[in-house]
């Protein structure tokens, strides 16, 4: 029925018949679909596949491990029983039966640390990215009996967070942006503040902005290695402007919801961390910020425990080219700056967790090292106090043009550092180790392995250094799928632009707004989309492409698009089209191209100035960085005063007529799509209302369709993800049937004989 | 590029083509296209057709006629001047020029009682239907001096309403729900009320329910015939719920509106009727409702001056089954009832004014009148006090099968009465006299007037019921556009049914949500709108259908609907399409479906009760009566406390599935297309967010367009509604054109010959 193209089955020739091109600008989440565990010094003897397969063919199916112990490794199995398996010993128990699932109506879980206790969270709601409430009940495993977890003199609570400490049964909750305390499951909650007011002040949780731009977690409470001790961060949002998100459904009279959300230029939240001592008397202790920002705006962007008394803490101006990573003493307050990073763009990876030997006189963490002509890329730096000056020696145990994509964990033993690079290919990621002494020489720890089986990896390393659990990201477990697609699968490389036509997902790894600077989309990282069906079951070709302002090639692509979004990144875009179009099997009337948040943005971007496309599809798009969040506007274009022309330069609005011009017309008219949550918190819909009423004012004459999802947010519920997939896969299926032409008959006839 | 159908050129075959047909289910405004005036008594014999054909010429644009004397009428004329007409003289006279206008950037004008000064509005912002905010300044025409109207101590205010008294220079204003009057231009604004406050207390201004639902107007105040008595209503909704209405664009922050709306069976505004004496002491008498209504909750639903110190009203009870007129003296706050009415259903035509004679001993009105087996019709009853008791005599002046629509005015001199009636078709409208003496002997006045001129009049009859201004709603003055469709215009008239397939508009009478019980969409009335597109260029044939819940055929026909909105209504709209798929020229592979409000509700119930319908477009549609207006849904299916599964079984989303299976599915997917302004104060966004949200969950397999207009209400901005015909004129046409058969070879070849 759908089928325009092709009316009688016997005409159809796949060979003769052009394919449409969908370009994927952007990007979102990342689907974990196995994991397996092996041993590093003896990979690949000891055979990973066995033990990979093992699990494989446990199907994991969410909240796949749990932090390990040097032999154990607790998952969730397809039967949803949650097993504890001893690789040391082969052995597995079941922990906890399914059926306790079923009968508490649990989403989420966790297990205490001497594993007598479960938390389990019921009747979860999303709040923003990382960030849902919930409620929580304690049960003991053994006697199967249950506590609400509540605030004294509070029932049903709905809370922020709760989660174990890290030892015994010590529990920590969030209820009405405060911190409260257990010291186990039987003991009284401690109030740990008082100051926490809804949309106001912030104890322990993130608000919005920290939670989307600084931590990248909700989370903004640390405990100390000893479990005696809280830092926190208090988040100030007195003179933060709010935001209002709508709703419309649920009752007669639904009521909007209003939370601070700092735009460009706005008053930004103010910070402040704290320590608090859980067993000793209830004195806060405040961390200083460095000398250079006390009294200037500025982040805390990482809290770490080194020690039971010590925390590294980094530090950011609000214009994010200065940051100071110190480490603070908990017990007076006092922080001692170990690192200053400058640039003239923006720093990068400011959320990353410096790795420390027990001693902290020694630190890995990565940052750019200039490699000859071709620019800054992140290396591992080891900074050790200096016997001679206060300052540290510093020395850099990787180089090349390749990137470090994390610091796994350093073996002070072994004297050898655990890290994941792109060395093999920015598309990949593999297991590395390093010595720290000497030549500093490498092995790759990941490479050895079948590349068919898995060529991007992620890693954790047992506490003693004698395990890492590998997941891998890309290819393994996934061969039902795979192989439908690997029939058409398509390589073309082309080095000095860094893309490919291909059938896989990207992954954004130093994770931003869906597909901003800094993220890919060209990776082996495993992904199946709503685009995968256009690729098995209709003639399209998916593409992604990756311009500059892409991340792990460098900072130099990274930072091309600093002060200027939306040009040569959509310059790129236009000459990967522009080599696309020359290539035999691609149909040139027939080009679609989706985008969501960054890359619906680019998708604006892209109509303006190529008349290449013929079928668009905006998802959440941002249309003018003012009226987006002040940490992301500000990274890459600066303050809004002295930087107000960049921001009109990279707006999508005043040159719509140019949209108008490019976006060809159809049988129907040329056809846009424009998708919102009304309730979206990250992107507002005010974006899409804005642009939805320019279009309406300069009288556009083109379909725009509109896909709304009431009282939705930035992430859709499973049932409107459902619903978008279909819309999506029926949009393009349509639209490129719109510009389809008959085939030549000559053809078909081939194809007949 | 559009045409589908037609390939080439030469195979077009106008006979032998298929038409669609396109069913407007319901409908709004009405567009006044002329005027013309006549003496009564002298129709036709001294050539209306001389005058109508003046002031055709003349080409009013807006605001066409003023409140006339006996012998001038005020009109603006095509170059934008504000001319006097003297028609006893022949004589015009320049009261305004059009740069007047144009200085002040006026928007709208008033001219003052004694002609020497004009009040200006100017930035005048749309509320709600009839309502609008505005600046005013008053002009002095003569010295050219101006004024801004200001309340004491105020600057630059926006007004809710000014407008001139009955004398001289009286002023009356509302600011801030307070009421102010200047007994001149120069005088000091004296403020009457001090009570008034935001989305509580509003004072002689209605609130959003009483504006759209009781009194069809704003204005809640009222001047005494010599200008020195003030009536006016104090609005309490206190304990009324308020609704959001977001607010997406403008301004980086921008804020949401509250505003009082009563849906079904939440608590009402409450009302006090109050008379302030404008010269003598400020004493406010209040005028008290009728026993049976004293305490319980009820409507103001028309006050009426009918001398200097008397006013006619009429209290209504929440259900909208009992009323009382009674005439109040003003002095006393006494009210005598004078006339009762209640009704098993729901009462009509309770804003009705009745007419009095100067004595206050006699009163004219229109009421349901059984008519012998074919149930009652509105006719005119006289009521005249009674000598012998305290009862009124009445007496009927009118009856048959068809209904007085209006009463326009008494000529006590003559003993005649004035009206407007359907006697000569439902579809028409004339005007009649009648005598008030003997066998109440009729005549029309406009009958004789050539039909093709006009067939549809209005009409206002001058102060010494010497003249009446004729204003033709249909077929006068439109003949340049007229021309076009009349080539394929096209009567199919079945009384028992009452539909027409016809080319023109309805106008809605007793004006209600659009399109509603009550209203019509078959008559003579002119209409021009986008549906004339697809009429007059592509071929389209549209059908406008009433079934049962018309008004102006009898309350048997009207009243149908009760308590059960979208059932027999539906029938009967199912039934004229069955009858129209027996029609040789109508295409039955192409039938589509449009209507707005009460007509989009109509629209979806039709959606799921039949799978003719391939292409529909519902704009505002009510999918719940619950969450509309309380006077509304009340009025219809009672009181919610009684009437649950009344409300249920008029509701549109439960069986929503039935929409799904009926929705036929072209080759990209059936089509559906939701309209909906975002700020729509009348029927809330809220209702369009739950049909896609439920049609989400149910996994609805159809194209559903959404079409957004980001801020607006009810009624859109011009901009905006130049959009939407684009829109829907694109809609319909590429949806008929995604249905369309080829044309057999021989037809196509016929036509080559």
């Amino acid at each position: 029925l759908y089928d325009f193209v092709q009316l009688s089955p016997e005409s159809r020739n796949y060979k003769g018949i052009a394919i449409s091109l969908l370009v994927i600008v952007a990007v979102c989440s990342l689907i974990t679909m196995s994991v397996f565990v092996l041993t590093p010094g003896t990979v690949p003897n000891r055979g990973p596949r066995d033990l990979m397969e093992f699990i494989c063919r446990e199907h994991f199916t969410k909240n796949v491990l749990y932090p390990f112990t040097d032999s154990e490794v607790l998952y969730r199995n397809r039967d949803g029983h949650v097993i504890k398996f001893n690789f040391a010993l082969n052995e597995t128990e079941m922990i906890l039966r399914n059926s306790t699932f079923v009968s508490f109506k649990v989403a989420k879980y966790s297990l205490s640390p001497d594993m007598k206790y479960v938390l389990f969270a019921y009747e979860v709601k999303q709040v923003y990215r990382h960030s849902y409430t919930a409620a929580y009940i304690v049960y003991n495993i053994h006697t199967r009996e249950v506590w609400e977890l509540n605030p004294p003199e509070v029932q049903n609570a709905v809370l922020q967070h709760a989660a174990w400490g890290v030892k015994g049964q010590q529990l920590i909750y969030i209820f009405e942006n405060n911190i409260y305390y257990q010291s186990d499951v039987q003991s009284n909650s401690l109030r740990i503040t008082s100051s926490g007011e809804e949309g106001v002040i912030f104890n322990g949780i993130a608000d919005w902005l920290y939670e989307e731009e600084i931590l990248q977690s909700h989370i903004a409470h640390w405990l100390s290695p000893d479990g005696e001790r809280l830092a926190f961060l208090m988040i100030n949002d007195t003179l933060v402007p709010t935001m209002f998100l709508p709703r419309f459904t649920g009752s007669p009279y639904p009521r909007s919801q209003e939370y601070p959300y700092p735009k460009a230029g706005q008053p930004n939240p103010t910070v402040r961390l704290l320590v608090v001592n859980l067993y000793g008397p209830t004195h806060t202790q405040e961390l200083v910020p460095p000398d250079g920002l006390r009294g200037r705006e500025h982040y805390v962007s990482m809290v770490k425990w080194i020690s039971n008394t010590h925390a590294a803490v980094r530090w950011l101006n609000r214009p994010q080219n200065v940051s100071f990573l110190t480490v603070c003493d908990a017990t007076v307050g006092s922080c001692v700056q170990k690192h200053e990073e400058a640039s003239d763009l923006w720093l990068t990876r400011q959320n990353q967790k410096p790795v420390f030997s027990k001693d902290r006189s020694r630190f890995f963490l990565t940052i750019p090292v200039k490699q000859g002509g071709q620019g800054d890329f992140h290396h591992i730096a080891m900074f050790t106090k200096s016997f001679r000056s206060d300052q540290n020696d510093v020395r850099h145990l990787t180089s090349g043009n390749w990137e470090v994509t994390k610091i796994l964990a350093y073996d002070e033993g072994e004297q050898t550092i655990y890290f994941i690079s792109t060395q093999d290919s920015p598309q990949k990621r593999h297991v590395y180790s390093a010595s720290t002494i000497g030549l500093f020489s490498q092995r790759c720890l990941t490479c050895e392995m079948n590349q068919e089986a898995c060529a991007f990896f992620d890693a954790d390393i047992s506490p003693n250094k004698q395990h890492v659990i590998l997941q891998c990201k890309g290819k393994v477990c996934a061969f039902s799928f795979w192989i439908s697609f690997s029939q058409i699968q398509l390589y073309v490389v082309k080095p000095n632009l860094f893309w490919v036509i291909y059938e896989t997902w990207l992954g954004s790894n130093y994770a931003m707004i869906d597909g901003g600077p800094g993220s890919q989309s060209v990776s082996d990282e495993y992904e199946l989309g709503w685009d995968s069906v256009l690729v098995s079951s209709d003639e399209v070709i998916v593409a992604r492409l990756d311009g500059r302002g892409t991340g792990f090639r460098g900072l130099r692509v990274l930072q091309q698009v600093h002060q200027r979004l939306g040009t040569v990144d959509v310059q790129d875009q236009i000459a990967a089209l522009d080599y696309l179009m020359t290539l035999p099997y691609i149909d040139r009337a027939r080009i679609g191209i989706y985008g969501k948040g960054y890359g619906a943005y680019l998708t604006l971007m892209l109509l303006r100035s190529t008349a290449l496309i013929k079928c668009a599809a905006a998802n959440s798009p941002v249309v003018d960085w003012k009226l987006y969040a002040s940490a992301f506007s500000e990274r890459y274009f600066g303050l809004t005063s002295k930087n107000d022309n960049r921001y009109q330069v990279s707006r999508v609005l005043p040159n719509m007529k140019g949209l108008q011009g490019n976006m060809m017309k159809g049988p129907q008219g040329p056809d846009f799509l424009l998708i919102h949550g009304t309730a979206d918190a990250n992107v507002h819909f005010q974006h899409s209302a804005e642009l939805i009423k320019h279009l309406i004012k300069i009288g556009a004459n083109y379909t725009m369709q509109v896909r709304l999802y009431p009282d939705e947010g930035h992430f859709l519920s499973l049932q409107s993800q459902k619903h978008l997939s279909e819309s999506l896969v029926g949009y393009f299926r349509t639209c490129f049937q719109d510009f389809s032409t008959p085939l030549p008959e000559e053809i078909g006839k081939e194809d007949d004989d």
